[in-house]
């Protein structure tokens, strides 16, 4: 998770949305990303799509069902759908998103609704640390807009 | 649609599952994909989120906003969240989708889930088709696995 927030934090500077997201095989990290929804002008590039791309294209493999992912805040519903086509074996996330967030709010894809594939779910690591990066950055934009 | 379905039977030969997709903007068709599951090796690659990409490339928007898409199956969870994520204006598509569709199915993605945006949506446009087509596609699987 250190490795993910330290990905996020690098996010800042670049004025993204501060999510960082690792994906870890075998303990070797084979994909450490953040957000480039404005680098890339696409609205669907979050920490996690960029990730699981870049891990299966590494491995090789359409399915990811050896690796876990570690994301500083909880997924969407389309990275929790991306999650679950890609077979992830455990997801740790950082902090809640209550807006977007869709394991414990909104939804809760994994427990309510059917999908493919569900995997193992561990939130709330690290989580005023993950808390206080997206809270910084989003007090800091709208000081900007003052 | 006429053009989705088109895609959808082209991706039949290359043995990916067939659902086509399309993205019009101002009349004119941008993207026209269908599933690229193998030719990828990446299980995210579904046909909704290759057109959002390409589309997005196309416009250099993040946002698809003056869009439609017209898909011949009902959308999964990440197609449905990255349909929000783009804004897209109204999503048509043709058969429903009792496993993964999560419009009408799993969830109601966009009348019971909170999402950023929530697109007009028209579903069982030439269902029989449309139906028809993934039909076939998965009695042909299994008769060849016999």
């Amino acid at each position: 998770m250190q490795q993910a927030i330290e990905i996020a934090l690098s996010a800042i500077d670049k004025n993204e949305v501060p999510v960082g997201c690792v994906i870890v095989h075998n303990d070797e990290i084979i994909a450490c990303e953040h957000n480039m929804v404005e680098k890339n002008n696409n609205s669907t590039q979050h920490a996690e799509i960029i990730a699981i791309n870049k891990a299966m294209k590494k491995l090789n493999s359409k399915y990811l069902d050896a690796c876990d992912i570690y994301i500083t805040m909880e997924p969407c519903i389309m990275c929790a759908g991306a999650i679950s086509h890609s077979k992830i074996r455990k997801v740790i996330f950082g902090c809640y998103d209550m807006n977007n967030g869709c394991i414990e709010h909104n939804g809760k894809i994994f427990s309510k609704i059917k999908t493919n594939h569900t995997p193992e779910v561990i939130g709330g690591i690290e989580i005023e640390k993950c808390q206080k990066i997206i809270k910084d950055f989003f007090a800091n934009k709208r000081k900007d807009n003052d």
